[in-house]
């Protein structure tokens, strides 16, 4: 199939006349054809038109289309067959086997949220019935519903290609809603992106919904993504990304006449508590996990494990040489995008030039372009506590190790951490009473919280939250991964007293779509 | 029960050194003592404390003893008798009969936040089990709850001195949350804010609480209430007013080095449209229950309808005759307090001097300070589409009847609102075309769609909703009434891997806790 490097809107394709975005291979530094020239302010706003006109008729399919339609989606993606998964590591420079595990994870993820769609729970339908006899006052038939809140702004991630971008978690958790989606492409991957984007505009026409459900630009600098979120017709934004980035636009929303959800996933240093006796017992297994989990997908990883909090002593000196030993042996992977490569080498380096900070261990320097040397640092307790530059994300293979001198230090840390995606317990059973006093810490810093494991591979299913208090996301109160996503894209609406005829179907009498329902306080299921 | 004029923090009372406020009888405008001197900064920051400690404690308390505490609260406001009433009598000018009304549903749902945290529904418990044989990598144990956001701050409003204030609908679902509250009280009711800040500090103690649960602050002017808002132990706040105040703490929570979800319900202008075959039938009826909705509480209710939508022609016009009628007969209610008069009659008076903008009725002057003139004005629909200060509220007994050629002019105005908290068909089996064309653009703009009634009475129950897109509401995804609102409160954290001996007990194996629970993708009753 063509790559065109066009917008696709309303389901055709759109050439741009922005400024031209180059794919570029990582491995090698070389730009790959065609070019993306950026959408133009007329595009966004005719993408944005077509959305907000699909809206009501989206809204409003039947479980079963809509569900259908998150299905199609999947299979279009698989029938993209190899060109996707390689065109994805030229854009990336991301392995196969790791891109073919994100494809799985994509479809998997838009299969699930079909199920979810068919089970109609995200509806919260409720009912209270007339009590036209109750004193002092009658009581009114009162029903709820949950609806979408209306066209869908998502921003294509650059560390996963395909399950956090165009067809990922936001788009399919705001599809599953009922809203349109406007996706504004990773300039990083934009030929992955336009593949997609076009197995799904082909979902679109082949469940015969209105083409403007989905739309894709691409944009050079921040004007199209800016416009697209001040755009009065975007009703929600979803993002993962730098922390400025997702705080630059998430600003734009809030400053809006009508202000808008903005989901900023942006900033997780996911720390580590290594508990004595765990670490006593099992520090070369240990450093062999975290080796792994520090260095997989060259660091570039929003759960990757920054910070290892652990006593000082013996056991730690294991645990450290260990690592060093593992890291010495592995080449450099090559990284996303140069731009990557150049904020990681940079960050690296200021991270090891602070004060009382000492370089503990690298991977090997690698050859050719965008490659990224692994690094383990260290630094007391005392210092990382009064040092707040310490405590900020290094986006890549890099982590730094906490000595602590007792575990009163180790709850102090505990308590200065910012907001993290992710907390981890390394422990055994003689840790308990430790872990015990950590976990009420963890649990108001992150959004979720590991034993004897480490962060990175998020599972998609009912019980994951990908989210955490700021800055680890602009909203904790939600999960940009799971099924407890869709609700990120949902308000409720109370219907009084309407008459039969205008209920929705979800609502109505004798329960016709067999959902599970809130009855005068009491579950009526299926 | 001596009022005092003190914070209440800590389970103790406390005098303030700032400021002091007076609070006023509105019907004679004479001074009632005692003055409420303001709280200082260091006081806010030990009720901010007080609250960070006690909520690991607080948020760990069982079903049961968190539900007793609601209950605890109910039963010793009603304790108060007939002081609270008189009380709340002089210091709003409402009738008695308003304020017993509102003292039962103040307690009505308290009690129905204690079913709600019995039924335990709102932990939103997921488990999805190991399965360590899956190909291509094992499954690991994940475990979901929903826990509190941390320490709220309530403001009390100004309408509602018992229902939203000091133990109101904020109050009650944070609490129920398993988040410790600190009331910023109204300054137009202070003494019935002490009677019931003393009423929970009882309820706090008798249950065997923290004393940090609960807090009750005094201050004039904004100090006190942007400082609560902007300290970093506060994590999430509910405030119902005007615009200006909303928007101003709002912008205090987003400009925060953490921002905190700030819930504002702050404007309103509830649209009825009256649909010509049912205004044509019954323009008398339609015009007694309008004019006792435009009325009562002298307007000072969210949900008061300050818009009327109609076809231009006879039926209207003996609508208006007949609200003329009807207003000429009323006499002048006293307003909450002389602020909020003034701003009343200069926002009655510049939406009549508007372009375009006729006087239809008034009720009569009154006799006495603060007394609510009631209003009713016309302007036909070019007009309205063309004036954008038509479309704001004026909080009080003040409506605007806005005259249409056709029905295409109706759904142009119906398409050009902005968010609201309610918006009303009133219909007859003749509008049902009509109203199906209007209800998917009301269900965009408001939290609640109702039919042959009118806006005002909320019902508290599990189908409420009382939101709406913004400017309604900061949040539409929210409700401030009825048993949702605790979502409001609640973010998820997971639990992966979790050894036995460290998970909640709302997570463990056998469900001891006898949830509802949702098991690998099944839900699993009690």
């Amino acid at each position: 199939m063509d790559i065109t490097g066009h917008q696709l809107i309303a389901g055709t394709a759109h050439p741009g006349p922005g400024t031209p975005i180059d794919a570029i291979d990582p491995a090698s530094g070389e730009p790959l054809a065609p070019a993306f020239p950026g959408a133009s302010l007329e595009q966004l706003e005719l993408a944005c038109q077509y959305a907000a006109a699909a809206f009501d008729s989206y809204r409003e399919t039947s479980l079963e289309t809509r569900a259908a339609f998150l299905e199609r989606i999947a299979s279009e993606i698989e029938a993209l067959g190899d060109e996707l998964i390689v065109r994805a590591m030229r854009e990336t420079g991301l392995p196969r086997a790791r891109l073919s595990g994100e494809r799985a994870r994509t479809c998997g993820q838009l299969r699930l949220f079909a199920r979810v769609v068919r089970d109609g729970e995200w509806l919260d339908v409720r009912l209270d019935r007339a009590q036209p006899e109750r004193q002092p006052l009658p009581k009114l038939d009162h029903r709820l519903r949950k609806i979408g809140l209306g066209p869908v702004a998502v921003f294509g991630a650059s560390n996963f290609p395909l399950a956090f971008s165009v067809a990922g978690g936001d788009t399919a958790s705001a599809l599953a809603a009922g809203c349109p989606v406007v996706v504004k492409a990773h300039g990083a991957h934009p030929g992955t992106s336009e593949l997609v984007g076009r197995a799904i505009q082909r979902a679109v026409s082949a469940t015969g919904l209105p083409a403007g459900v989905f739309a894709l630009l691409h944009g050079s600098g921040r004007e199209i993504g800016t416009a697209l979120v001040a755009d009065a017709r975007i009703k929600a934004a979803g993002f993962t990304g730098s922390r400025s980035g997702g705080t630059a636009l998430w600003r734009v929303a809030q400053g809006r006449a009508e202000p808008i959800p903005f989901y900023a996933e942006m900033s997780s240093v996911n720390p580590v508590f290594m508990l004595p006796a765990a670490l006593e017992a099992r520090d070369e297994e240990l450093a062999q996990g975290f080796a792994a989990s520090l260095t997989g997908s060259a660091g570039q990883l929003c759960t990757n494990p920054g910070l290892v909090i652990a006593l000082a002593g013996p056991a730690l000196e294991r645990f450290k040489s260990a690592v060093a030993l593992a890291l010495a042996e592995m080449d450099a992977s090559v990284m996303l995008s140069p731009g990557i490569h150049r904020a990681y080498v940079e960050g690296r380096d200021t991270l090891g030039r602070q004060h009382g900070v000492r370089e503990v261990a690298s991977s090997r320097v690698g050859s050719g372009p965008n490659r990224c040397q692994a690094g383990l640092f260290a630094v007391d307790a005392a210092t990382f506590l009064a040092s707040p530059a310490l405590h900020e994300e290094v986006f890549g293979a890099t982590s730094l190790v906490i000595e602590c001198d007792d575990q009163a230090q180790m709850s102090q840390i505990a308590h200065a951490l910012e907001g993290q995606l992710t907390a981890t317990l390394i422990l055994d059973d003689a840790d308990l009473d430790a872990a015990r006093e950590l976990l009420p810490v963890l649990e108001r810093k992150a959004g979720r919280i590991l034993a004897n494991g480490f962060p990175t591979g998020v599972e998609v299913c009912d019980a994951m939250v990908h989210g955490g208090p700021y800055p680890a996301t602009s909203d904790s109160r939600t999960t940009s991964v799971g099924t407890l996503a869709i609700e990120r894209f949902l308000r409720p609406v109370c219907y009084q007293n309407l008459p039969a005829a205008l209920l929705p179907q979800a609502l109505a009498d004798g329960n016709p779509l067999g959902l599970v329902r809130l009855v005068d306080g009491k579950r009526e299921s299926h």
